[in-house]
C-alpha cells in the first residue's frame, strides 16, 4: 500500500491521496517532523481498513480534523 | 499507563492529561467516535515514550495540532 511499515524510522508517506470524505476516516496519526523524517506526516486509517497519506498543508486536512472533533460533541 | 492496550475495541483514554508542550509530542492519534467508543479520543505518544490522552475540545489541543503542522515548515 502507499504507507510503508510504521516500524521502519523513515517517513511512511509515499504518496499522497487528495480526495478524502471525513466520514470515511476511523482514525488519524499525525506524526511530527523529527530524525527519522524530515516533514510531518499524517496517515488516515479508514473504516475500510485501508491506510492513506494526507497532506498536512492542505485545508482539507484541517477540515478533517474539525469534523472528526465536531462528530464526537454531536454523538451521531 | 492511563491508556488502555489499543487493541481492545472500546474508549482507550481512562484519564486525560492537562498540560502537555507541543514539542514533547512525537506523534498524535485521533480516533473518531464510533461503535466502539462513543466519544472522539486523542492519544499522544511523547517523544519520552510515554502516552497521554488529550481532551479533543482544549483550546490545548488544536494548538498543539497547529505546531505540529507548523513544526513541518520550519524544518528546524
Amino acid at each position: 500500500g502507499p504507507v510503508a511499515a510504521m516500524r521502519e524510522l523513515r517517513c511512511v508517506c509515499l504518496t499522497i491521496t487528495q480526495g478524502v470524505h471525513p466520514k470515511m476516516i476511523a482514525s488519524l496519526q499525525v506524526t511530527a517532523s523529527g530524525p527519522h523524517c524530515p516533514r510531518v506526516e499524517v496517515v488516515a486509517s479508514l473504516k475500510n481498513g485501508k491506510q492513506i497519506c494526507l497532506d498536512p498543508e492542505a485545508p482539507l486536512f484541517k477540515k478533517v480534523i474539525q469534523k472528526m472533533l465536531d462528530s464526537g460533541n454531536k454523538q451521531n
